[in-house]
């Protein structure tokens, strides 16, 4: 049985007791809103290594990373690097998205050597095997596209991106909509280049039993992708959009009635005051399935600093009931990342998922910064360091007054501020004239 | 007459002129928002070289850089090198916060190189002056605090912060509050400190009159300042910030009776649900006078990432009309910034602007993304690059795709994609499988 069917046949599994004991929550809580379907648990039978986590209403925020390698690197010890980057930043998931290089063993390694659930988009492996073995995307198959997807189900991946609402319908939107960036997603793109050379109905949408019938085998849990979201401000919330999502919404009904685990993709680039109803509507057009969003990048003029145009829209987007951030890197729009650009991805999602935990959980989330302003304000800073969310570039990034003449006593000894101040830190201040 | 008072009189001065001119809008209706105090221009009759810039209402939103000395860092040189970086990176305000070194030639050598308002915390030098002249804070004098914002604006400073708002009463709030993180401006520290030892009301609020007095006669804009901002999460909005912002608004009014232009202060440490709120309470109680956010900053754990909870906190607070946006750089809780730092703190605080100002102003902000959107999908790089609110680093992070290879032809050449999906670029498989 998945996750979802042994929920609704009252069955709180251990993955679940574990998803109630790393979120502070009541078991039964978890087991009812796993039945639901607005917490999934995507924890795949073959992963073996795999400590699960959920993902959805009233959990802490996640945040994934995507890694993998692409033309410029194929080589598995780039994509294990950026592995272990997202790991040590405390990614919450992550994706192989490689396009390049020895497809399964690169998957296999990375599931071995990854204890958090684990994402692929299968018709990356499908597309490039059929441009590569045959010459041209357009002769994939649909058989060729559920064999990939079978294999990547059978070596443990947890979930899987399905681009089921590019439909001929919603293709034929997008075009009407004379988008500036027509689209974005990379599997959308493969599948309407596939639909429009075939002139046939993408396989995901058409033959979506038959990936039921998959997931529900190895309880892979379905991320329905965003094929048409906005690729910039100008093509936000348009049709397209909106009529995918409707279809997606739709398709959650039926991964729930198959007893298949199934959250929902969205956007992407939008204006800053899109942000909230796009959420309001995903979470309403997808009857509460878990969100999983892209940034979403409130300005498309950033390149550079996407992680912090994202950070900005992911913020907004969690505190709305955005529920899985996919991390941005400040490589986003100009190159594949390094490893030091995916640890500052994951830490700016990590920040934008905190700062809307604080709204969505209250005190179980603000501990954390109310052990942190204590820290400050007694000027410990081994303390401030230990609980920063980057111990290593608090400690890196810290400068001593100077000469490191001790601002204040205490009983644990002296204590000094930090050089932006120096000896007018705000912490001595009014210690030091109360003697006055 | 100050810009107030000329708008009053009917009069459009050649600064609401270059107002117009820059934001493209009417100079009358710059007059009329300069006369309402809905607009402030902080332009010193005595700072030569400044081009003047508007904010409030209807404008784009502003970015401030914090620069100046410390004790670590009190030479000139230090401080010019700040001032460059933040100038290069295009910073629309610059205030010297210099508490160390020879505070006038420091002074006089900016408001020389800084061609934008440019903006100082004139208690800093009065508390310097006593520490370091009389031994103690609290041997300073009314008389010795005003002399010295006399000074400063004789020099051209063009808007000075002022804690007014820190009062005995609002002082006593505090101690009744036990906040986690007490007094964190330095300013309001430092009134404190003085408040306490003398057994005396705060001089400025007591001398309002005389301080208008000095600001009406150079046309210096007050920014009335937060002392009593929150300094964590667990403090915000709390009775002393909002006792304080009470205080502020009624010197508002008295500040518009006098002909003295002024803006307010505001957090600080917030949590995200808060940022809107916050807004929407200063321009209520303040009468709609331009305000003037530190961050807000929308959690306490991220040392050595604070431009980004600020660009998030600060996005947020500008779309809910927020006007003017005091920059947080990595250095933030560690220690003064360094010259990039600088340019990372301005640049986080642009794009935070620049998302709000999508909202606030609309087409006429879209624009930007509009045609860096088009560039991108036209895999138009040298355009990306130059369209980029940081160029140097937009170019400085582009990998092209894999083999120099050409993805797509256009008119204007083989045009390629970036190391991110190498051949599998989107904005080349759809026009690659049109040939199909």
């Amino acid at each position: 049985m998945t996750q979802l069917e042994s929920a609704r046949a009252g069955i709180i599994t251990p993955e679940m007791h574990k998803v109630a004991e790393i979120e502070a929550l009541d078991p039964e809580l978890i087991r009812a809103q796993v039945a639901a379907g607005t917490i999934v648990i995507p924890a795949n039978k073959n992963h073996l290594n795999l400590q699960p986590g959920g993902i959805g209403a009233g959990l802490r925020v996640k945040v994934n990373a995507n890694i993998g390698t692409s033309q410029n690197d194929p080589g598995l010890e780039g994509a294990r690097a950026r592995l272990a980057a997202a790991l040590e930043a405390k990614a919450d998931a992550v994706m192989d998205l490689s396009t390049a290089g020895d497809l399964n063993t690169i998957r296999r390694a990375i599931i071995r050597e990854c204890p958090v659930p684990l994402g692929t988009v299968p018709i990356y492996e499908a597309a490039v095997k059929a441009i590569e073995g045959k010459g041209n995307l357009a002769d994939m198959t649909a058989d060729d596209l559920f064999e990939v997807i079978e294999r990547q189900a059978e070596q443990g991946v947890d979930f899987i991106t399905v681009h089921c609402g590019v439909t001929l319908e919603t293709a034929r939107r997008v075009e009407e909509a004379k988008r500036l960036c027509g689209v974005v997603s990379r599997g959308g793109a493969f599948t309407i280049c596939w639909m429009r050379a075939n002139r046939q109905e993408n396989p995901l949408y058409e033959q979506f039993d038959r990936l039921l019938e998959i997931c529900r085998k190895h309880d892979v849990t379905l991320s329905l992708g965003d094929g048409l979201r906005p690729g910039s401000l100008a093509d936000a919330t348009d049709r397209p959009q909106v009529a995918e999502t409707i279809i997606l919404g739709e398709l959650v009904d039926r991964s729930r009635a198959a007893g298949v685990q199934a959250m929902v993709e969205g956007p992407g680039h939008l204006p800053l005051h899109q942000v909230t109803a796009n959420v309001v509507l995903q979470k309403s057009l997808c009857k509460g399935a878990p969100f999983y969003v892209l940034g979403p990048l409130v300005t498309d003029i950033a390149p550079g600093y996407d992680h912090i145009t994202a950070a900005v829209g992911g913020a907004l987007a969690a505190m709305a009931g955005a529920d899985f951030l996919c991390y941005v890197t400040p490589a986003e729009h100009l190159g594949l990342p390094d490893a030091k650009q995916v640890r500052e991805g994951v830490m700016a999602a990590r920040i934008a998922a905190h700062a809307a935990d604080i709204v969505r959980l209250g005190e179980k989330a603000m501990a954390w910064d109310r052990e942190m302003a204590a820290a400050r304000a007694d000027l410990d800073w081994e303390k401030q360091f230990s609980l920063a969310i980057d111990p290593e570039a608090a400690r890196a990034g810290f400068h001593p007054a100077g000469k490191g003449e001790a601002l204040r006593s205490s009983s644990e000894g002296a204590k000094q501020g930090c050089s932006m101040c120096g000896e007018y830190c705000v912490f001595a201040i009014l210690g030091k004239t109360a003697k006055v």
